[in-house]
Parts: structure tokens; sequence; C-alpha cells
């Protein structure tokens, strides 16, 4: 029995909450259950300068916590002066998954910025950032198509969402919560497309290692779960 | 006429939603208008060093503002890797502010961490952080109660909110929002106690100095709209 | 009875000593008491960039305190590796202050640094800062206009100043030395102009809230300081 | 055709220099062909302070590469003043990859920092860090038992080793040099025992998402990869 | 001929300010010339961690300039976020020569820190601030001695003293000024006690390297020159 | 008897191993005994901003320590945000001594940084790096004259080479190793060119000042000491 009562395949509930940022070209406050991350996306009309005259925009991210969206209050990461490697990592992860659906030529050379900044945590942070970063892009592309900017099916190739996976108590669980990822073997990070491609894979043994077959159950249920999150997703924006 | 088409003496809609955070002891999403600042307060069992042994406690808190909560994104300070003059100058306020209601000793050996994030902003942020503020140590104060930890109205001497005021086109008025913020020739912050004591004030020409007859109507305006603000907390926090 | 056995309405003795740099376009060696401000103006024919072809210039301003100018020695700031809050906030209000009486436009686009350096701290050393350092400010002016690069009475539009007062012991008291600065139950910092208009005003209650009465008596004490701080500005600049 | 000319299945040349500093109590110079690790492990009678009094050790990873290790020369992090995003991702997975072999309670209330600095890079540093740093950690460990500190077979459990693998123009293929790595459509590194157990996964999509049989295929050759390096550590180590 | 028509081996007009701190236990403000350095010498009652119970104690120096001392403004230090390599090279160089002629044993578990900041630069504030600081630090000792707390010439050995030569236009000269040291082909500093012995020598060649003979004639211009300081040392404590 | 039992103007075994860098245009392993330091020059085509259209070049030097080239494990600098001053002396020693061989003119407008990164420290690392640090310089011009870019002995004026020397039990020895700098009354760095021009004297007193006599002494064996190492560079590079 996991602590949430939740089936093995079974996710929690998931919300997007659209246009929540009076300023942002694009927001969306996605939930996965208790897991609360307000994702905006900004546009500007600069590219990194490595890009620059390339004719090729950019999609970056760029996450944070609230110093107590945690059990525990954290530390704030602006006084204590830098971002720490979790973070880092984790912000690299989502841009290069929102990247990975993105036609960065079609975009022209402008760059898209999606803050994805967590309320509250309660397990699965990076993945609710990416499935809710996804919804926030897509509606800056949507509010750039209105402005006679882009198209948002050329510069949009598919769609992009995530979720993790472990191993609890023995079994192969999907979204895990904090009670349940804390106390898991195994821990793994999916990201997929609409169309089912793979874009990253991320799993870790928390204490043993484990199996090739407990790894492909693993990627079953992740594959199962980003089916439900891109028709959500799909329902959010259409 | 105001751009927000408020009378003078006219506040934004404000608003209290209290316990938005599973976590922090005490929380409460404060509303200005489309101002709006997650206030949350944070038991620790511990006090800075200078305090060690004295058998007082501190409170003390913190400032963000989330990188697209303004109108144009700005920089992420733990990226940029540290707080700006302003924010540091907001965060003492609002600690200010909020011990000036607090009875150190009656609060025992233990600091209450009170971040303010904003999440979107239209001008008083500050006096935002401070309003709000208050109800989430208040609520700090009331699970601590329920713990047997201290009695609420011995640590709790008092109400405390804040307010902006600013002449604007020549006239005084109350509760500045952005557009008027940006304009306004005279821009000052007040804070007051329930009871009509001063605990703060701050005012600044912004263009041409202004005379002691308008900081009086300042005042004046000041005095109005915390009455006003403290009738709320009353009622959020009853 | 003032530690400083001043009556209530009586300033330290203050002076303006010129000329102290070799190298500065101006300079001044502010002493209220014992509180010495080592001020520099230093011209740079560069402006901050959101000012670049703007046609004006700016005043800015920096604050710092030699380590062992204080009773106890403070930690360099060079070394823990940034400004703390405090030094942040008062160069802000030194630099808003200085500029309160600058015609930007007519200055060009060039900037002026103002540096007030706290060689000896006995309270009071934000309101020296802005006092002296408009002495500086003007004697780069000055050398500028023996140049042809501005005529004086042009750029600068008034005189300004700046003083504390508090209530001490129950009593209203003009320009605080340390020792009645730690024990005074109210402070505040008042920036005028020569014509007596308001620039910033700055009130605190360190313990118990004041009243209106109370902080009208400040402010009509400040008064009565800046017009003589403006009076002995005016003999040392002749 | 590989650009390395090599097969799909065929590693580089893999070889163990240990004992290379006179200081360290375990050292390791690995080779991947052209890529250079030094790894040293250094024992250190002290822990993280969340491990004090619990009789647990630990074993944790830094990793840096010299600004000349690649083709361009990179800012030395040391002088830009923060390690990177990459950097501190490395060290990261280097630390939960060796801690995976080792059993904390047997090594007792000790820390064995095991540091990975990049002398040449081309391609697969991570993985060549993992595999050459489970051999200084080996050696320190030996270097304990000498003294009776440890028993190594109760501390290491098993071995650890790592490889990356990628699809290169629409080939699987083993072990990626820098050449390769610059040009795949996906990149993937895995972390396993010598027992065969999991420790790690992270698979990227550089281009086009992948296929689970893609993903399957890459696995299958880093578990041939594995196998391989084990057999050499065991070499090496004997 | 010399840009400041000094003979080759005469000195700048040298003075020694003692107590121009109202805070600092020992205090100096020397020039040497235009070179004008503040020198302070501040007690506390703790050693750093490695000397704890090892009943010695400690000297230490820090170094500042500021930013308006120089011809051109330099950035301020603290607002740059790090002390840069000069002035790391300088304090350290201070701290060392002070120690020469200090017993830390004699002094006991105890710290002094002499701060040496220079208010204005002509060349040579890393001499002026060892000879200047030699005298706060001994008038320190002296407030100690005062309060049974040293025995002065227990603690402090000797004198000790610092001088710039260089070699200018062909000619070895002594104490260098601005103008001289930046069109000097070899700079070199020396730092000796009063019985004459070397503590410290730098020399640099700016442009062609020197000659022994070179070295040597600068050697002996800086035994004169320290001769003098050391007797108006002698003068300034007695 | 010196601890290493070499006679006291024996210098250690020194080799240079050319070329061990794939990338690097110029690279040396120098050793030194037990110190080995690897040096990589690196050509940039760009110069410092102050050099821009001058028609000069530049050379620079960066330097190293890896966390476990010493006995005890030092902190990474990349992990504790700064680079030490003891760093920064030795890197600015290493740059100046480099440029004082180099014709910037005729090396024209590129950079080359020269980074010398110590794998094994025992004593006399910065004198380490100069020596090989110049062969790597060497190399790089080398590359450089085979792409017709300058030619090396326009821009090579000399040799450039250094050696440490100390007083140790009353001895002036040559080439201290750790043992001996630890426990060295005098220690003392010299950097001369192939004609013997002195171009760095660096002496310092550990404990008793030194005499005239016995620095004259440290001179005399410095010179031996680096005609021998020239003479070995003219070896390496011939």
């Amino acid at each position: 029995m996991r602590p949430s009562r939740r089936q093995p395949d079974e996710m929690r509930a998931i919300s997007f909450e659209r246009g929540v940022s009076k300023h942002a070209e694009g927001s969306c406050l996605v939930r996965f259950g208790d897991t609360h991350v307000l994702c905006t996306a900004s546009l500007e009309e600069k590219v990194p300068a490595w890009l620059r005259n390339s004719g090729k925009g950019w999609v970056t991210a760029e996450y944070g916590m609230l110093p107590r969206s945690t059990g525990e209050r954290m530390r704030r990461e602006a006084a204590s002066g830098k971002q720490g490697g979790r973070t880092l990592e984790i912000q690299r992860l989502v841009g290069r998954s929102l990247r990975s659906v993105i036609d960065l030529e079609a975009l022209g050379e402008m760059q898209i910025t999606v803050d994805c900044d967590v309320l509250q945590a309660d397990g699965g942070t990076r993945t609710a950032a990416i499935t809710g970063g996804f919804v926030a892009l897509h509606d800056c592309l949507s509010w750039m198509q209105a402005r006679q900017m882009v198209t948002v099916e050329r510069v949009l190739k598919d769609h992009v969402a995530a979720i993790s996976c472990g191993i609890y108590d023995g079994t192969p669980v999907l979204d895990l919560d904090y009670a349940e990822d804390s106390a898991a073997e195994t821990d793994a990070n999916f990201v997929m497309t609409g169309k089912g491609g793979i874009v990253e894979i991320q799993g870790t043994a928390e204490g043993a290692p484990f199996t090739e077959e407990e790894f492909h159950e693993l990627l079953r249920l992740a594959r199962k779960g980003i089916f439900r999150l891109v028709e959500l997703q799909k329902m959010a924006v259409s």
C-alpha cells in the first residue's frame, strides 16, 4: 500500500490553471496533488550571444523554490549567494526538455524564458515544472501568434510532459509524492513527447542497484502517465 | 483623476487568504488589487547567535520577487548571486515593522522567519508584505499556542499594517498602484499599529521637494487606510 | 539631560574642510562632532547605460566605513565579499538626496560619483555624508565651470543638507550622537533643501511606536538644524 | 563508420595507473583513450555535520577540468568564482555512484573525498571519473586496512564502473569520444555494479526523441562495456 | 633629475600623527609626502582557530584604498565583491612585516588587527603602511600596558620600517612617488628592523632585467632610508 | 645535513616533458623532484581591453593546485568561490616573469595564457611554474611560427627560469623541498634570464631577520641554479 493510498499506476490530481500572471506572455499554475509550481513564459527580443545573427531563437528555463515550499524552511538561494547544484541540474533539464519540441529557427531570433517557481513542494517538482512549463510556453507562443510574430504550430512541434516513477516497497509506482520519494529504493524521471518519443531518462538507485526488468516496468508506467498528462495538456490549451 | 479611477482616499480591493501553505506554521496570500504577496511564517527553535541564552526570541523577514512578477522580467537574484539594495532595504523594514508588535521575551528563545514572496507586483509590495506578514505571523503564534508553546495575546501586543501614499498630479492619494507610483511626485510609506502609533515613516520626493502640509495630508490619508487594513486583519484572523 | 550635555535643539560642532584630496575634482572632510566623513566627488565622462545618448547626466553616491571607524572593529566589507544592507540603503539615500538639487540635463552626459567614507563614526554618518557630500559636489561643479564644462548655478538648483533627530528619554532632541542614538526610542532622519522643501523623511520607532505630535516636534527641530547647516555650507563654499 | 574507426561495440584503450600521487591515500590516473582523469582519494577523520555521532561515514566526490583540458581553453572555475551547473551535476553523480558500493556503517565515522580532475578531455570524462575513482577509493581503503582501520571487503560491497553510449549516425555505439559525442543524436551514461545491477541511467535526446528500442540497444552495449571495465578494474587492483 | 626634484637619496617629508582615532587602541596617520595612510590597531580577545589554546597571540593586517585616493577613481572593492590580488598581496606583506618584530607568546592569546587605509595615494602606500602600522601597533601595546595586559618591551622586540627604491632614468633613487614609480625601470621594496636586519625584499624589473650591482645600490639606499624612518618612529612614539 | 641529503648547492632532479597536452598550442610537465606542475600555453586571438588596437599582445598566467596535490587535502578554490591571496600572488609573479622575456609588439595582438596546475607539490611550485611555463610558452610560439604567425626569435628575447633558496639550519641551500621550506629561517625566490639579468627577487625572513651577507649567498646559489635550469631548458626545446 502506498502512503498516498493510490494504485501503483495512479497519478495524483493534476490541474493546469492558465493565465495566472497579469504580466507574463504565458503562465500556468500547475498542480500535481500538493506540488504547486508557478510557471511563467517571458518573451525577450534578444538571444544569447552565441546565437546572434543566426536567425535562430532560444528557449531556456530557470527554477526556484520558495523558502517555505518545503517541510523544513530552506535557505533562500538569493541570500546564500548562489544557486545550488540541484537547482542548476533541474533548470538545465527543464530547458532541454522544452527545447526538444521547439523549432528554434521557426521561432526566430527571440528568447523565451520559462520560470518555474515552486510555491509548495510535495515531490515531483521537476516533472511538474516541465509539464506546466509546456503550457506556459504554448500560451506565450499563442500570444505571439496573436501579434503575427509566429505561427504556433510551426514553432511547437509536439507536446512534452514528464513524470516520476519509483520502486516503493518493492513495487513500481507512478508519480511519487514526497513521502513515497523519501522511502523509494529507486527513483526515475521520464520526459516524453506527445508522440511517445523519449526525450530524457534519469534513473537512480537510492539504495540497492535495480535490475533491467524493474527499469522496464518503470518505463511502462511512465509512458502511461505521460500519455495522460498530454491529454490533460491538450484539454487545457484547447 | 487617478489612472485607477479610484477616489483619492480609496484603497484597492484587499484580501487575505489564510492557510495557503501546507507546510508553514502560518501563511497568508495577501492581495492589494493586482499586487499579490505570499507570506509564510516559519518557526525555528534557534535564535541568532547574539540572543543565545538571553531568554528572548527573534522575528525576522525575507523578501523576494519572482522574476516575472513585474512588467519586464527581472533577473533572478539567486542567479545574479546577491540580493539587491532594494530587496535588503525592504526586508529590513518588514522585519522591524513586525517586531514592533512582538514581545520577544514572551516569545522565548525561538525564531520566526516571515518570508514575503511577490507573486505579482503592481505597486505597494512592501506595504502588502507587512500587512499580510502580520497575518502569517499571527497564525504561526496560534499554531504555537495550540501546542502550549506561547500565549498569542502575550506575544502579540497589537496589530501592525502599512500603506503607501503619494502626491499624484498634485493631489495626495492613498494606496498607489504601479502606474500611479511611477508618475507620483512624492511617495511615502507608513507603518502603524492597531492603536494608531507610528512605527515607520518613509517619504521621498521623486521630483520636486514636498512641503510639510503635503506630508501631513499624506499622513492623514495613511492613518485612514491603515485603520481600515487593521479592521480587515481582525476579520481575517478572528 | 542628554549624554552630550547639549540642549535639545543644539547640534554638535560642525565643520567642512574643503580640498582635502589631491586627486578628486571636489572633496570635503565633514565633521559633526566626532563623526568624520571624507567626501570626494569624482567626474567621469560616461553615464550609466540607460542614460546613454539621452543628453542627461547622473549623480550617484557610494558609502563605506573604515573597519575601525566604530567602537568595535567591524568586518571590512571588501573582505566579506559584499556590501551589507545598511550600506546599500545609505548610499541609495545619499545619491537620491544629492540628485534632488541637480539639473541632470544641465549637467550633460557626465557622471559624478560622490564617495562618502566614514573615518570615524559617532552617530549621524548618513546625514553628515549628505551634508558634506553636497560641498564636494559643489566643488566638483566649480572645477568643471573653471574648465567651461558647466555653469554651476544652472546645474545646482539649491542646497541640500540632512540631520537626525530622535526622542531621547522622552524629549525630542536634535543631532543624535552614538550614545544618544543607541538609547533613543525614536530615530528620524530628514533631508531638506535650502529653500525648506522636504526631500526625504525616515522615521523609525526603535521601541514603542511614536505619535504624530512627537513626529511634528522632530520635524520642527530638523528644520531648524538644516537651516543652520545650509548657512554653514554657504559660508564654506563662498 | 565512427570517426574513431572503432566498431560500434568497441571501447577505447583503457588503462589505470595507480599510486600516481605521493600524498593521497589512494590515487589513479585513468585513461579512456585521450581522456585522462587524475583521481585521488583523501581520508579525513571527520564527517559532514548531519552524520556526526551516527557511527556512519561518508564518501563524496569533487570534479574539475584543467582550463586547457579542452580544445578551446575554458575559464578556470576558481577565477570565475563558482562551479558551473555541469560541474556540480557531475560531481553529484560521481559521489552517488561511488557510495552505491560502500557500506557507510562499516566505514565508520570518516570521510573519503574522491577528487576527479580532468587533465585532458576527449569525451566521457564523467564515466572515466567514476571508473577510475573506484580504483582510487579501493586503494584508499587498502591503505586504511593496512592500518587496521577497516576491512576492505566489508566496506566495499562491489565494483562500480560507468560508460557512455549514443546513437551516432543512426547506429548505437559504445564509449563516445568527443567527435562522436558532438554529433550523436542521443547520448546516455550508465553506471552499473560488478554484479550487473544498475546504479544510474541518464539518457538525453540531443536532437529528435529516441525510441524505447534504441534505448534498449544502448543499455545492452553499456552492459557489455561495463562488464569489461570491471574486469580491467579487477586486474588493476589485484 | 627626478620629477620630484629630490636628490637620489632624499626621501619625501615624513610625518606620523598619532591618536587620530577616537576608538582604536592605537592609531597613526602616516604621511610620505602626498601618500597618506590611516593606520589603526584594534585589539580583540580572540585568536584564529589554529592558535586557540596555544598561549600565543596573532598580529594581522588589512589594507584598502579609498576609491578616489588615486588619480583615476578606482572601483570600490566592497562593491566589486572581492579584494584584488594586489590588495591581498600587500596586506599579507604588512602582516608578515609587523609580526617579524612581535613576540607572539609574550602577547598572549589576543589578536591585533592593523588596518591600513589609504586616504590619498602617491606611490609607496605599502611601505608607508608598514612604517605607520608599526606606530599604531606600538600605541596599541602601550594601551594594553596601561591596563596591565602586556609589557611593551617584552612583546615588541624591535622597530620595523619599509621603503621603496627604484632605478629611475638609469639612476638608483630612494622613496619613489607615483610619477617616478610609473616610469621606473626597476622597483623594489625593503622591510628592515631597527637593528638593520632584513625582513623582506621584493625587487621587480618593470622593463629590462637589472643587475646585481644595481640591486646592491638599491639595498644601500634602502638601508639609509629605513635608518632615518626608524629615527622618526622613535621620535614619534617617545 | 639537509632532510633531502642533498649538498647545499644541489638541486633536485629536474625534467621537462613536452607535448603532454593533445589540445594546447604548447605544453610541458615540469618536475623538480616530487613537485610536478602541468603547464599549458593557450593562444587566443584577442587581447585585454586596454590593449585593443595597440598592435601589442599579452602573456598572462594562471595558477592552481589540485586539492590533493598537498600532504593534507586543500579546499578546492572553485568550490570556495575565490582564489586565495597566495594563488593570486603566484600567478601575478609567473605572468610578470614570462612577460619579461617577450617582445609584446613582435607578438602582435594576440594573447597567450599559461596555465600552471600543480599535480603534486613538494615545495617550489612557483619557481617550477615559471621554469616550465617558459617551455610551454616557447612551444606555443613554435606552433605559431609553423603557421607563419610569428618568428620565435623575434618574440622570445631570452630564457627565463626561477629557483628558490633558503637558510636551513644556518646554511644557505638551493632548491628547497617542502620539508626544508617548512623549517627554513629565510626563504627567497629568484627569477633570472638566460643572460643573467635579474627579473624578480623575493626574500622573506620566516623567523629572525637575515643579513645582507646571507642574502648575497642566497643570490649566488640562485645564480648557479638558474644557470643550470637554463641549460636544461635549452636541451629540452632544441
